[in-house]
């Protein structure tokens, strides 16, 4: 027994120590938030704890917390915390799933017993710079990816509300019926916020469930500098947000919030007579497993209550105005020094993208400068992968060549880690045969 | 920030001190397995890695022991590990809902782009003791809550085979395709475990995509005295088999296994190049999210993988049979005790039903006893939490008034505990007015 409990400690050890340091200031690899300490011990106090969501009976306390948690939530997007509703989902694409789920259940509910074969055929639109989870609910659900349709953005990432309208009018024609339509506040890649205000509009004019995809920038809402970027989302039928992207809780915390309260009960409750009952002798209307599509649900509020406990609302607004302040800085910085190129000139949220061109290529021509560039990024990766330095994510898109997406959301983030991956990028990039 | 660690300090205990301690060994209210320390000890470990299982660039030591665990879960199904898949996933429910998910695109790939409506009308087939998530994931993917049929169980609360077969001819008469059946390996009420065999061959007969939802009973096959049960299993397409149920997995730890490699890939990918680049400097076959209908996913594994190597296979087995033996002796000990009368005379499982019928109310007329039974059951909860001593789940079903569901999972359950629980029903039960 105690030769075992020395083996397990020194997997346990060799484990953190042939990780990857996510937490680590120079990790920008991925839309991933630091280490927050009171976040941790949240989540060690909830796998103490060792609770299931399902019903008030068996985790009273933390259903609570769910509650004047997405209270605070639907306060901030805007909504009256009387009417709204919610649930905490694992992770940005299942709430995605829900909302559009419920999109569904609203306008026809009887898809819920009869299916997709008794309704008209259901059609979507999200911009083409949205998260692949739109889609893949759209296929999940039945209403298969072809019927989720993209629609174009312009320079800056952002959704062309004109398209929009006008894909909804040639889908309508076409005979298929136009359901719901996805803004993003905070695209994956680009970090654009939609225009809410203005998609909101032609989702009234023809009737759409609005849906505000806020996974990655929901907690701009908590920065009152910053919050007009999403204006108009308290027009919005649902909203995901993470706060394990921005609000820095570990992962996995993500709801899907609901303007209206009693649809997600609707549209997902399947009678189980065995865990919600009704002659409980407590309000039953606390038990939040028949709104849910699982069953078992893992605390993901505990941790966020803690946190935001600890912070406060002017904790977060300053964390979110810091990181906005050092994204401000690296593109300065990037404007500033040769061989980098930004992908958008304004970056508007805490993405940056850029390439770095090594003064090899430079004077190249465009056709072979671009051939050569896809393979830069990959290269200049690769070098900081070997040397274990930082790390820092890379993609092409549509019409470019791979080029660095830079994220800052750790709060551990210093103006000096900055330069580091700066100067990185150029020592790597110019060293390339 | 003193004063605000102290806060934060008192919240913690605070929330302790309040919550169900469903670790506790009378804690018989759900499927709860008990708090394994080694467990926690992981999820304390996950917390501090803090990182996510979506690629291996991020998450390399945890996506390799992700494969290893599911090559021990493969082999103990009976599959060859060189061609099954799966994926971890956030509970059962959701894993259910992958096995439907990828049976559907195996039969018509098409419906992933073009929906439900290009496709024929499919229907489904699941025990009427089967788990509502069943139910659930053929509304959510668009078959229809109505079109997943319930099929009739036995008085042991097994499927009967003929019924099903019966059930898949008339729905081809009536122009249906008949295209899932799924058994239930340990069933939430009354753990009964289907007939595996005779179902397997009805699938093949009609060419059905069998899938087993091992959820609650999977651990069973750890366990050579037991394992018999679920002889036939290795003939599913897949199994869902959650190790935080029956293995003392930490919520959520839940697997969907399939004995196919590819389809969950062709199923669910989505193609997207910001995550999933193919000129990455590895082996890129080992990033998993292009599999998932998650993007962030939580490592689930670790934890898992931990107990695993602290109690050996041996260590499972031997649990695993404990089990069984209090589960046994707590069946005689009802049986032997006046006014307790078990719904399933020989439970296989460590599911235990029963009534407890007060001595006051033991001649009445079946029909008056019937509308008193009803009201007991919860009656006697409400005096269990009143009093703090324990907790066990009741419930009604469609012809039988509320009854007792005792499940005996937890490890650090003793006989002791056992008979505490019986002298608390005859306890309270007899002072009912
Ligand atoms: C047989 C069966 N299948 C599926 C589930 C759902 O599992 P989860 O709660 O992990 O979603 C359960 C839960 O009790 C179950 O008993
Ligand atoms: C805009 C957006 N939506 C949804 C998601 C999915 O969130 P999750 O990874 O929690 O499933 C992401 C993830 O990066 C995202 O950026």
């Amino acid at each position: 027994m105690l030769c075992s409990r020395i083996l397990l400690r020194k997997s346990c050890e060799d484990v953190l120590r042939l990780g990857v340091r996510t937490g680590h200031p120079r990790f920008f690899n991925q839309i991933s938030c630091g280490l927050d300490l009171v976040s941790m011990a949240g989540e060690w106090l909830t796998a103490t704890a060792n609770t299931n969501m399902f019903t008030y009976e068996i985790a009273p306390v933390f259903i609570l917390m769910e509650k004047s948690v997405m209270a605070r939530m639907w306060e901030a997007v805007g909504w009256d915390p009387e009417k709204a509703d919610g649930i905490f989902a694992p992770g940005g694409a299942i709430a995605n799933l829900y909302a559009m789920n419920a999109a569904r259940h609203q306008l026809w509910p009887r898809s819920k017993h009869l299916g997709m074969k008794d309704i008209p055929t259901l059609c979507c639109f999200t911009s083409e710079d949205s998260h692949y989870s739109i889609k893949s609910a759209s296929a999940v659900l039945g209403i298969g990816a072809d019927y989720c349709f993209n629609i174009p953005t312009d320079k800056n990432g952002k959704m062309i509300p004109e398209a929009l309208e006008a894909k909804i009018i040639e889908c309508k024609k076409e005979g298929l019926t136009p359901f719901f339509a996805c803004c993003t506040a905070g695209s994956t890649v680009y970090g654009a916020f939609d225009p809410l205000e203005r998609v909101a509009n032609i989702c009234e004019r023809h009737k759409l469930w609005f849906h505000v995809d806020a996974a990655w920038g929901g907690g701009m809402l908590l920065s009152p500098e910053h919050r007009y970027k999403l204006a108009g989302i308290e027009r919005a039928n649902s909203v995901t947000w993470n706060p394990h992207k921005l609000m820095g809780a570990l992962l996995q915390c993500s709801a899907c919030l609901f303007r209206q309260d009693g649809l997600l009960f609707q549209c997902n409750q399947m009678s189980a007579d065995y865990l919600f009952q009704q002659d409980k002798p407590y309000d039953v209307s606390f038990d939040t497993g028949d709104k849910a599509i699982q069953c078992g649900r893992h605390n993901d509020v505990f941790k966020l209550w803690l946190m935001w406990k600890s912070k406060g609302m002017e904790g977060y607004r300053q964390q979110i105005n810091k990181l906005m302040d050092l994204a401000n800085y690296f593109t300065r910085r990037i404007k500033e020094t040769e061989g980098f190129e930004l992908i958008i000139e304004n970056p508007e949220f805490l993405n940056i993208c850029f390439w770095y061109v090594p003064s090899k290529i430079r004077n190249l021509e465009p056709a072979e400068m671009r051939a050569r560039l896809e393979k830069i990024a990959p290269k200049i990766k690769a070098g900081m992968m070997q040397r274990g330095t930082t790390m820092v994510g890379y993609q092409p898109d549509k019409q470019r060549p791979n080029f660095f997406r830079m994220i800052i959301s750790n709060q551990a983030i210093t103006r000096e880690d900055l330069d580091f991956l700066i100067k990185e990028i150029v020592d790597i990039g110019e060293s390339l045969e």
